[in-house]
């Protein structure tokens, strides 16, 4: 059998996975991400903690077909990384950079793009070949995979489905510095400040007034135990979101649309909710693409990525 | 030398042209499209015609590498259409019912598709590989490119970007059900709407109020000739169409956006308007995405229909 890693970089740890050739998660762990001197740690601290990885084991080295590293930034599908702000990271070419400290064939990805690689190869969306994957979260990220493949896009910039315009009324002003962001609206962040509105606006009693500090979770659930103002708030989110989703599908066309991210924890109330409101915004052609969550959690980058490794350097 | 057709299938007339391998249009000419008996005759009609061209130019069978037809509606990229309703088509395989017919090679796309794999090739995006097509005509249509290949789409229905939600108050009804479609705003016939609303909310004197049929061609031009109304009127369009193209460009990152139909033929004042109104709605790293008009006219749709030809049975 021969294997591989699949690691995700994020901003305080980066996630590591050890993969056999079929797919099957044999190991994990994480490891801090120094971002001091611009992450010039970041790579270095990955290289000695896949080599100690490999000692321990007792592995061969030429039992390993190869490493993937999904990054929070635009990664090119040459491997040059675009700056990744929160890492500190300029411009440079990843994948050369992190082969040459392991001495293994390296291929990189945008972490969005890897986790709809992911769930595309083995989670939620298994079984399709084009897929939209949308992440809510404290933002709102986003994937694609088309036949099969991901979608880099022109700078690495694909997905960045979190700062299309959505249509509100009200202005809300976006990390980004641009309004009315889906961002705004439908991350867990932009769900508590929806429902912070709908509350001021109306008078009625609920069970959301009683929290001192409001969270999505308990939006969602308030909404689940028959709360009529929790559940004009999530209503509001369910449209919002369809707006989102149909945008894009819209454009692309996928076969399902794989929703992760903590916001998904709701389950599947919220596959329901955006499925009421998505004729009002989706072509009619495209009405049928399937909803379904992601499965594969904080693990869904690394098993992009390892699938990236698959795709490039893995030969019959 | 050898030779293929591009042909593209409209509502009224189908376009055929035919190509040198190099690309070199050498000959077109259109046939009406005869939508009775649910289009029945429409394929064997292009057959024919095909097969009276090579006989009249006695160019040798041996010398035609393929047939590409782009239709007005989604097919998929095992060439099976869904459903044209202005020719009355249903669901069938087009490559193969026309191949049988003229014992050649047959791919099939949509023609929006086809168009922007044109423009790609030999028009307004020559030298990109990953390019969004905008056309604005009577409705709006568009066609992706991702790393030199037309983009499908699960359903053959991927570009349906006429039907995106834009972010406006005021609703308006489009012919597809849904409200707020992009198309409603920038069409010509959008256009004219926007320009009407403007001009009865407005008591301003206007060059377009001595206008008896109001065109979208009018608009510009006044709008060029400084007429304050016109000129809010196409800032009101600069605006809507960048929110349009920004949504998309923030899904796919292109690395250009050509802008056809009739509406584009405003010239280099539409590119600049857009240009204007895009940092408002467009990701940041995405911001220096190219803006180009569109140059094959009429002729985009068999361009791409042809370059699909090439792509699929050409070998060097």
């Amino acid at each position: 059998m021969q294997y591989g890693f699949g690691i995700d970089v994020g901003g305080t740890t980066v996630k590591l996975a050890f993969f056999d050739r079929l797919g099957s998660l044999l190991d994990k762990w994480e490891i801090p991400t120094v971002t001091e001197n611009h992450g010039g740690q970041i790579l270095p601290d990955i290289a000695i903690s896949i080599n100690n990885y490999l000692a321990e084991k007792s592995i061969p080295r030429e039992k390993i077909i190869g490493i993937g590293i999904a990054v929070p930034g635009p990664v090119n599908n040459n491997g040059i990384v675009n700056r990744c702000t929160n890492l500190g990271w300029g411009v440079f070419h990843i994948a050369e950079a992190l082969s040459q400290l392991v001495d293994f064939p390296v291929t990189a990805c945008n972490d969005a793009t890897a986790a709809a690689l992911g769930e595309c190869w083995k989670g939620g969306g298994e079984g399709y070949q084009n897929l939209l994957l949308v992440t809510l979260g404290t933002g709102v990220g986003g994937g694609i995979v088309l036949d099969g493949k991901p979608l880099y896009g022109a700078r690495g910039a694909a997905g960045e489905i979190g700062h299309i315009v959505l249509n509100r009324e009200e202005p809300r002003l976006c990390t980004c510095g641009k309004y009315d962001c889906a961002e705004q609206y439908c991350s867990a962040t932009g769900i508590v400040r929806t429902a912070k509105q709908i509350l001021s606006e109306c008078p009625q009693e609920s069970l959301l007034r009683n929290e001192t500090v409001l969270s999505c979770k308990a939006v969602f659930d308030a909404a689940a135990q028959k709360d009529s103002v929790a559940i004009r708030i999530v209503e509001q989110v369910y449209s919002d979101l369809a707006e989102l989703i149909a945008d894009i599908c819209n454009t692309l066309d996928p076969e399902v649309v794989v929703i992760g991210g903590g916001v998904s924890k709701a389950g599947p109330m919220l596959l329901e909710g955006i499925h009421r409101y998505l004729p009002q915004y989706i072509f009619h052609a495209i009405s049928d693409v399937k909803l379904a969550l992601a499965t594969l959690g904080n693990d869904a980058g690394a098993y992009g990525a390892f699938k990236l490794v698959l795709d490039k350097f893995y030969n019959e």
